[in-house]
């Protein structure tokens, strides 16, 4: 089968042929119906270099995946809604599935890396993923049903895209009271999804803030209740907005030093803080420029039952991920028009494996 | 009546003779039966200036204080429970008392403070405190009746030092499920009383660290289940003793950079940190360095239903504050000892009222 | 002024001109801008006698009430935001106010009734209501400033008609995650307000139960996924639509044997049963019959925090209340129409008085 | 090996040479170290017939067990703490381990019982149980290590008389603050389980009720604040020692139509009312005879994340269950005795297993 390969640190995959995968014990094959390219792979491609993270070249890119059920691996087959044909998505972080964080569905913060098939990552991540024909998935635990109506190549983004901002609302879900503000700083990918489930999920004020003029628009749309352009009158517009008090709960998906103080700089006190974006910002907690009892914390991707309640909110159409699609053999041109910020929406790509199966 | 008046910033209090108070409507006199010598008072005393805080001197010292109901104002006389006579503690922050915030007692967050008495202070601080004979309390809600079996002169630190960490600790309580571990960093006056609300109110693992070696000793005897040496190796030990997990909550009376770090190296993911003591020093939260979603936030004393639930507590023995008693000419002497750490226990200054009464 | 008169247990009330009420220290006067006709007024002029309440006649009727303020007794005037003219609404259960149930706004069950000013009542239940041109509240509390966009006729119903089924809906939040399911039954004046409560602030789906065909065609309206007449096949219908799992949350507006028999059948383990509507039915809870762990419970009315975020829904436009008017003089025809159940949405009685302030 | 099977409905088991079972992949054998003789295998050997239960002979009995991992099946052995000769103990129900229960732990609550390996059910409830010498497990989940410090045979008994207990202290956790009272009736195996678990996670008072004045002695020694003998007059004495409120928790171990009444008469408005005991009685819940918003739930077992942090409390010495052992062959002497209440504590069966390992 056909599969893009990342085989160096500081380098573009290729695409090669190589081997069918035949699922062992527990494991599941998935047909790949859609696999979403993302910004952390042009990292991978561009930036890491040997020694920074735990696994390494060489491996098959892709992260966000969905497709359908291909093949189950012996064992497997009690299960009633893991049948060949099945459309599923694939849960990304794959952890030991033992320690108590996996066992409660967390496997992005597993306590037994050593365990894990590889510490930290998964499939697209040091393991072979989903840029491919088929994917292999080492544990049925991490392959999802769809819900009816949603087909892979659309659920596909939602497998992180949308499970990463829903992962971080759903904590501040008790602090997002009808009277309450939420704050979105940066309305790209992940922040464009997270008006959407704020929005769908709770009944706060919604105040997007991004320094692109037509990211507001997009935040109008998504549901933002005021879309502020970011400048030096951005923290008193929200004061104003919120009577003084300030955002119950910011959600920062940019992640600089600037939009990390802007966070702190109009946080309520006893509210939340959550870092999601990857800019490389840090925020100094202490006494002074931090309201009191501002929870400041960092967040990483989501856990399984969340994927579940993601991929409902998307199948009764109370969020959307608007997406443009590439073939297989595209795959490179979708990175390129990522870095070059000319797609509309998720870029993912669709093998044409339609015609193919058996 | 006599009261300690802190006349100017920079200078030691004074023993005055000023007019008894008379209570207008809806406030409370109260006779001092009990006012705690706090470190933050010997700030107020030598480092602050003007145009630091929002209020200052002149006013009468004293922020953690118990005594006995005196004398009501008009329109206070319906409370069966607070008649003449009977034992009570100060809540100490006083708000707006309408705001969201002061109605759900947590008048420390005011969000109404051009219409507090003081913006962010109290009695003591800003206001006349309990450095007297007598003290004057602006509005009922902030006199709390005495349990059975408390004194107002053991109960007068409850209302900071216990109050303080019992907040912290109860924001964490979800996660200290039996299994966990908390760790107390700096065992004084607030880290001890940590120590023991948490062997009250929780099953919890309790990890002690001081730079002391005899704080590790009255660590222990507050119920750390282990007392660390705070030194190059505290990391590690904690590491060991929660098999490579770390702790679930952090309570950092100290607040310096150091201990804020050590509080960040041995955070579990999804833990908590609370930064409690005044140090000055901050963390710097971002995707490096802190573990994911390690929730850290500072804090400030206690809500209005925390103290009556923190007298419940040491009314039936379950914490205990040692107390040194002064009269109150000698409250001078009492903030040197405090000054020089000669004290045992919370020094608290006792007038001698109780022949004088009517 | 003029004020409609419960003189008498079984009798009609009477419109009578009464002294304008003068509010004494901590007082306001409401000038009322409406009055809801509720169902439970027809049971106090029909149904009770001397000895079943703990208050009786005589008094003014009216307990869903909104308006402006027109006087601030003595010691009421720091708050800014009451100033006369001021558009507010009038929290209902009226407790001690010094209890731990009414400081956390809970007034619904105060814990020391003989110090409220009716046990268990309030204005228009034992004490004068808004049925009349002005309206004494014995404590600033009680009245809570209208949010821009909302008018006090259509605020009025809310006070009670929507406050009821929010309170029970709030606690069963946690439940109420993507993909569970809500079920209430009966689509009345309070389940029709339960349906978009619903929508507005969770993401579950909502099945909704009514015997009527009419209500089944409000509840569509109103935000239910599914409506289903209630007949044999009920419980069959819930769980094929649930897959089996059942309700997690079931809020029955009727409370009649046969409704909560109905909730029991399909409520899921680990959901909530809440009891709101007064057919006086009983559900008999134990081992056989209802599901494991489905928490059943009564309610009653709300709390003063949770009618600010009612009020704050409202003005948003994500709740609505259809209103039917009618003068001060027409509130005997508004009785009689909702006796009827001629009347479209809620009865509003509405005061002439605006020419008449000063 | 030699095991106790219960080979007909209304029959005692009796003891006869099996073979031993080898475990299949994902299967787990564990030597048994303690089995614990409950009453509800008096209820299955005496009382049930045909038809009634999902389930039904020949089993082994035993479902309170804790033993040796003694070997693994296929596939089991990638874990290092489940290497033979570990001490674990066996997390009794089971189901289908891949419903959205199952998967959070609460297997008592499995939403697809037909794919579990007997419905409702476990070993030694429909499948063969440890009232032998191995008892197979069939999947490694089920087998949780024990901490250091405890023994299987005094582990056997926390699986069941302790966890069912502590899963509904659990829940009431967020009532049970300081100030607060809970409420324990029948201070029998479940109920003295209940009052250490309750004093070892809160701080709540505990008040006890039980019908036998020996058990009130057993109730004080557990840690109650208040032990009284039910009658008449309990309820008025509860009453009095809440200052009127009612008790925030109550957990009824017996659960009789007499007991669930006064349960329902003293708790208090919002509070919880848990029926833990099996004796068949109901309450009638609607406006009137139970407070408001008192939750009244049944509830069974407990979850698996719960069964580690019972034996982390067992371990630590903090919960500790009396027990009476006996040898395999006497497993019937043991029932006998259970049923005469001779026994002191829980009865144990311990197989001498020791030398024939290997």
């Amino acid at each position: 089968m056909k599969a893009w390969r990342l085989n160096d640190w500081k380098s573009d995959p290729v695409l090669v042929d190589v081997e069918r995968p035949r699922p062992a014990t527990g494991e599941v094959l998935v047909r790949v119906g859609g696999s979403g390219a993302c910004h952390s792979d042009l990292h991978l491609m561009h930036e890491f270099g040997p020694g920074i993270l735990p696994w390494g070249p060489p491996f098959t890119l892709g992260h966000e995946v969905a497709g359908w059920v291909e093949e189950l691996g012996p064992g497997v087959g009690d299960g009633v809604d893991l049948e060949p044909g099945r459309p599923v998505a694939v849960y990304g972080p794959w952890g030991c599935g033992r320690c108590e964080r996996c066992r409660a569905g967390a496997e992005t913060y597993c306590e037994d890396l050593a365990s894990a098939p590889v510490p930290g990552g998964g499939g697209g991540l040091g393991l072979d993923g989903g840029m491919a024909e088929f994917m292999l998935v080492p544990a049925a635990r991490h392959v999802v049903p769809l819900p009816d109506g949603l087909e892979p190549a659309a659920a596909a983004p939602l497998t992180d895209a949308a499970l990463t901002p829903y992962h971080s609302i759903r904590r501040s879900w008790p602090k997002l009271t009808p009277g309450s503000t939420a704050l979105v700083i940066g309305i790209g990918g992940l922040g464009h999804m997270a008006l959407q489930i704020l929005a769908a999920t709770t009944a706060a004020r919604v105040v997007a803030v991004d320094t692109r003029p037509e990211a507001l628009e997009l935040a109008r749309t998504a549901g933002a209740d005021l879309a502020l352009l970011g400048d030096g009158d951005t923290a008193d517009a929200i004061r104003r907005f919120t009577s003084g008090r300030g955002a119950d709960a910011v959600f920062d998906c940019v992640g600089s030093d600037a939009t990390l103080a802007l966070g702190a700089a109009v946080g309520r006190t006893l509210g939340d803080l959550t870092i999601i974006g990857l800019a490389g910002g840090t925020l100094p907690v202490g006494f002074f420029g931090v309201p009191y009892e501002l929870s400041v914390q960092t967040t990483y991707w989501g856990t399984r039952p969340e994927l579940v309640e993601v991929l409902d909110l998307a199948a009764r159409g109370l969020i959307h991920t608007e997406i443009t699609t590439f073939p297989l053999e595209g795959a490179l041109d979708a990175y390129r028009e990522l870095e070059q910020g000319t797609i509309t929406g998720r870029a993912v790509v669709v093998p044409d494996t339609e015609g193919r199966r058996s």
